[in-house]
């Protein structure tokens, strides 16, 4: 008789975010008066409409959809042309980074390309994450049959390489010993969960060490819109050597408000190959070819809309109001006597939570006591217990009224 | 040093469709006087704009998503509820089937879902799959390293059932030995590619084969709009039994033009379980939630749309314009002394080449002399060869200049 995938059966729990959800319904059951109350600091979504330049640039879309002469059937596979482009100009070539038009891939988003892109490695790559990590990067590699055995105790698994990410180290990574032999390296900066950021010196220690060591940098870039630091890099192509060893991620979901209207990109360089120098552009274009159809037309010209003059001044606005938000929460809970860390050139703030409790334990109290929900910091691995992300995607007022709430406990 | 994932290697030649339109994009460098000429009936593209309704919805889901009380972020993982009850009353509820709208998973496309789902089942899954056959079922099977090793001569994989489908059996797929032992059987009715169809009853000794043998039949239903015929059943759960044994898959992009826009759903009963009792459903709604983010919310109030009464009427007015163009080229073609399946409650015709032909150079030969496009038959598997497939989605026009020039020939 038929089975399951017997990798899967390994997933401990529930995807963390729909952990979080059942919890916040459950409460809501519970306290139906307070349900309206609460404030959502927890899941990183955005709350800003979408600009008016790519509302316009969705209804010309729509338009077009609706007249034969300039309907728009199967998209090309990899994406259009008029959006490559305009990737390849704005995003690499203005910040000095060789990055051609056909190594770009459109895709519906980067939570996508994060968890299929371990798919065009060897089943017996070993893979080094951040710990605290987005759950996706291993998740997507567990279902995979990657990841050996987990330990309910430590919360680990037996052939993941960690690398912590704690207040003693400035929540930046530590290079895996050579020995480890990882082949694939994930990597997140501006960083979900911590806000964690890295200098370009430092990231061109990781592009050496992965060019010297044979290893693949997975690097999501999905919140580098919300560097202001002109010392930090805003993609990983900055760095000499990364079209060796470096594939990159992008998300218009925070920077262009896209999370409900799915838009997203890999970068895979034509000189990434392997031992026997396979090209892995080639083989992420056959996985496109075979795997996806396309993101649809209208939201390729939405996307192409954010490169505008216009969508760029609109969605700058937007990243700053995010920021005014991360300034409020940072400052106001730094008032209140926490300890908090991210919240600058990036969306995420890292929260200390109170001696004596679990991040689970403060994200209850946080929900029954004041109806504001964060995301406990063990969701992201062992070394995030002790924190909890909030996110500054909230409006202005959620962020005044969680500040204020949690001031007064 | 890393490696490539050696499964992929293993695929021969480049997607079928990638290969079509290398040829054409040479043909047209070659002709540039000629390139405006050439007719398309090879790739299933659909060719009318989205209709009113769908059109008004868009728009309409737009303007909710430029204001900030309408805006809409993340969608919940498996669909927006609208979307999967009008789903489960319309295609289930209304023919008898008793479908859950928390057994559907809206997604992206059908050809995501075709080729993601063998991912929730073991490693050693057996499949089978007809011949000729949508290349998809089979390339995934591929890259997950399912299918044996790959014979250049016979174009067939060493672990895979193959059930022809020729005209001496009339496209009609044979059970496989109970001794094959077959964990997956991929089924597509109506046909793509030779525009066959099945009976209930005949579907009926599917399922019953599938609850005998403890295989799971994933069902491709992305052309039931094309029936007409009463007899025809439009989902397997028509069939009795065929919630412990089955999953459907569902496409927009044929009956509502969404080719280009980009929704499709997946229906995995709770009922489905495996010999350990292991719910399929979940472990779908697993992958859904790890490494997918929902169809945008634009689209889904599209597909929302295809629901309503005018949406109805004017998709099938849709279909109806389609098939009228079968009807043309099935019976132009046959006046022309050709022998042509297909065409029949299915958008697909499949046209037998001239004897001493090859299905790649009838393809050659209709391209040079003609300018006329269709699919190699060779290109869905080796029983395919001697046929081309001609698909129904081209404007009346081509449908009627195709078959002139190939009349003329």
């Amino acid at each position: 008789m038929f089975r399951a995938n017997e990798s899967y059966l390994k997933l401990p729990g529930d995807y963390l975010f729909s952990e979080i959800a059942a919890r916040i319904q459950a409460y809501g059951q519970r306290n139906p008066d307070k349900a309206e109350r609460i404030v959502r600091l927890g899941i990183g979504d955005v709350t800003l409409p979408l600009a008016p330049s790519i509302v316009a640039a969705l209804h010309g879309a729509v338009d077009e959809m609706a007249a034969a002469e300039s309907f728009h059937g199967y998209a090309p596979d990899l994406g259009y042309d008029f959006l490559r482009e305009a990737i390849a100009e704005a995003d690499f070539a203005a910040r000095g980074a060789r990055i051609d038009s056909d190594e770009v891939f459109v895709s519906d988003g980067a939570k996508s390309d994060c968890a299929n892109i371990q798919e065009i490695f060897s089943a017996d790559a070993r893979i080094a994450v951040c710990d605290p990590v987005y759950p996706v990067y291993v998740d997507s590699n567990v279902m995979a049959g990657r990841t050996g055995a987990y330990c309910t105790v430590t919360g680990l698994w037996s052939d993941v390489v960690y690398m912590p990410c704690t207040a003693d180290n400035g929540f930046a990574p530590e290079l895996p010993d050579a020995d480890a032999r990882v082949s694939l390296i994930y990597l997140c900066f501006p960083n979900n969960p911590t806000g964690a950021t890295v200098t370009k010196r430092q990231l061109q220690a990781w592009v050496d060490y992965a060019n010297e060591h044979g290893a693949v940098i997975v690097y999501d870039a999905a919140y580098e819109a919300y560097i202001s630091d002109p010392e930090l890099p805003h993609s990983i192509y900055e760095c000499d050597g990364a079209r060796t060893c470096a594939i990159e991620i992008r998300s218009f979901s925070k920077n262009a408000g896209f999370t409900g209207t799915r838009l997203g990109y890999t970068v895979v360089p034509r000189d990434l190959r392997d031992a026997d120098g396979v090209s892995m552009r080639d083989l992420w274009a056959r996985r496109h070819g075979t795997k996806f159809n396309g993101a649809p037309y209208i939201v390729q010209r939405a996307g192409q809309a954010v490169y505008s003059d216009q969508g760029r001044r609109e969605t700058c606005e937007q990243v700053a109001y995010y920021m005014g938000n991360a300034r409020i929460i940072r400052e106001g809970l730094a008032q209140a006597g926490y300890e908090v860390f991210g919240g600058v050139n990036a969306p995420y703030l890292w929260l200390a939570v109170p001696d004596g409790m679990t991040s689970w334990q403060f994200f209850d109290t946080l929900l029954e006591s004041v109806q504001v929900v964060g995301t406990p910091g063990a969701g992201f691995g062992p070394s995030g217990e002790g924190y909890l992300r909030l996110t500054a995607f909230g409006s202005r007022d959620s962020a005044l009224e969680a500040v204020k709430r949690i001031q007064s406990m």
